[in-house]
């Protein structure tokens, strides 16, 4: 595995296009330029595609759906395959509403995604609409756990084949997997639950690792997995130690990403590969 | 009065859906979180029903309108009607424009709000678009003191009988009414006015209150805006603490509602009943 | 020079609508109420002028276009114009794609702006735009740099002299300048450009100041560019007392506007005319 893949990041900060929500952008923006990118988030039809051509990475995050974005990020993602750099989604929500549904199985098939990043619930909605509908049934399964991580695994390799994504599921425990190589990673803290937004800003994190390792990419998104875990670990100790709460932990894990470099990371990363 | 909503508000950790404004969103979706809830926000007419059919409680806020949200509004707050899950409408800037005053009247036709919450100008707009025309002369009064409060009493009730809804009125002095029981509550401090937001989180702090008291409404309203003022209050505590200024005060208030609870809410609140 | 503004402004709390961007507008609303202003957002062409005439100064920022907000940008615009209060223009992105280089022209076109503020590559497109096409050549200097500042000084004089703005141009070194007046600022802090929005921000708090000094404009946009760099200074040493990073930074930027007075600001101003 490369261990400079935060030095890299910085040196060359990629500008990544985020096509996403409201709620978390200010975040989203402010975790890319911790991390060592550039962020930039256009939606307008009429730019979406000019914009992803001068970036290095998109993210396409449909946490507030509208008409209007809905056609934006088909276009900032093709033209993104066009181009050969890393497009990242995030089913926000998918399975919740009708519309997040069908629009996920819609860019599932307009759009190849590199990695696909979401919580086990909305990644059992992406499967449903790989139009993969035998060998695994995931259903068991709405949190990871020691107890289901094998099933849970054998389910994301089968959709990574599927889809040719990288497949990220994270909650208690992580799952990164191309189907050939898989990584459990057990950084975080449950804390992270508390604010807003941990999600999508480790989608964004993603992008920039994709980018600066767009060679080895389920590397890549694993170290981004574990980087963000454990900026939960340093940002919670750091609210501890304060007396503070969950606005401190948003503030202090941010801080912690700023902050973070490539010995630190794999000083603290609790990674593992999964045979 | 119920003295377990935050416990049970906790425990049941209801999902709030939020059409609202994208200036506080994120403030909104945080301080949620921190009180026990759960946020979503979905503002496309094709997925707002559908969203409210998920979800416990419903919070409308008019702070940043288009044509699409506004259809969005009326969609998710009639399916939320249907259900019987509480709605709370929050009327920001009703008076400042035509669009917003029309839109509010619109609202106030075609929803059932259980809770408006708002500041004493929104409250007079609302009240005109209530169809009140006689009785309480309301223009007197444009911040709500000492000496006026009868009469803002006499006008917030009148509202309340005409519309159904539990009415807050907040600022300096905040009353809560829902035309029988009437409290008036004296926490907060006016250094909450120095950030943006303080009036959109409290409208989610409320209709999370709701959501876990729906059977005592009028009374999770008013402990609602009780527990914003004493986070206000212990935020400014710590934020003078540190020698910060506004930007602390927003992360200490939404820190001390992420730690706050039932007892702390007690022993700090200065309600009073109103005869 | 004034050496009240901030006490003004803080008297005056001027209403500052702003047509602005969804990442950053969180973080503008709370820098206007830091510095004294009062913040109202709205998009919708139905009320856009509307809000604009119950306020005191207008902000237009393209770093999130749509059809929607472009058509109310002008009608905002075109409204603060008839009521001569300040208009400000934040060309984010201008020259990143089609659409902002030609939303830019048009803004250019239909709205007369008091002020321009952007870093020097966005200033270069407006100046495009402004049908300057001999004279000087700009398209050497990508970063303002003591060896190119005259060069730079010429092109803004010349910009300013073209479009009757006064143009701010932000960076390492800031310059402000209505061709005749010209101010060279050296506050600020490299760490800022870690954060999303000081750019936007500064361009709220431009706004503000010209509101409360409207009869000495030039003077309360350098003024304004001093004290954002000042506050800069002062959060990146009270985050680096702290041990924290960007997140840190931002707090405490924005705390240090809240706390801002006129002493503090000529105290530290690192301003020069420029002959």
């Amino acid at each position: 595995m490369r261990k400079d893949i935060i030095k890299t990041l910085r040196e060359k900060t990629p500008l990544v296009h985020s096509i996403t929500n409201y709620v978390t952008v200010n975040d989203c923006a402010n975790i890319l330029l911790a991390c060592g990118a550039s962020p930039i988030m256009a939606e307008d039809i009429r730019e979406a595609a000019d914009i992803t051509s001068i970036c290095n990475a998109t993210v396409i995050n449909i946490g507030t759906l509208n008409e209007r974005t809905i056609a934006s990020m088909i276009a900032a993602g093709k033209k993104a395959n066009e181009l050969g750099h890393p497009v990242v989604f995030d089913p926000v929500g998918a399975g919740a509403s009708k519309l997040r549904t069908e629009t996920t199985f819609r860019l599932l098939r307009e759009v190849k995604f590199d990695v696909i990043r979401g919580n086990i619930s909305e990644i059992k909605t992406v499967y449903a609409g790989a139009g993969t509908t035998q060998g695994v049934d995931a259903d068991a399964a709405d949190v990871v756990t020691e107890d289901n991580l094998d099933e849970v695994v054998a389910f994301s390799r089968c959709l990574a084949e599927k889809t040719g994504a990288v497949i990220a599921i994270t909650g208690a425990i992580d799952i990164v997997t191309d189907a050939q190589q898989t990584y459990i990673i057990r950084n975080g803290v449950p804390a992270m639950a508390g604010i807003t937004g941990t999600g999508c800003m480790l989608t964004g994190v993603i992008a920039a690792f994709c980018a600066a390792a767009s060679d080895e990419m389920t590397e890549a998104v694993a170290q981004a997995v574990a980087a963000m875990g454990i900026c939960g670990e340093l940002g919670f100790k750091k609210a501890q130690e304060a007396g503070g709460g969950t606005a401190s932990l948003r503030m202090y894990l941010i801080d912690a990403m700023s902050n973070l470099d490539d010995e630190q990371l794999w000083n603290n990363m609790e990674m593992k590969g999964y045979e």
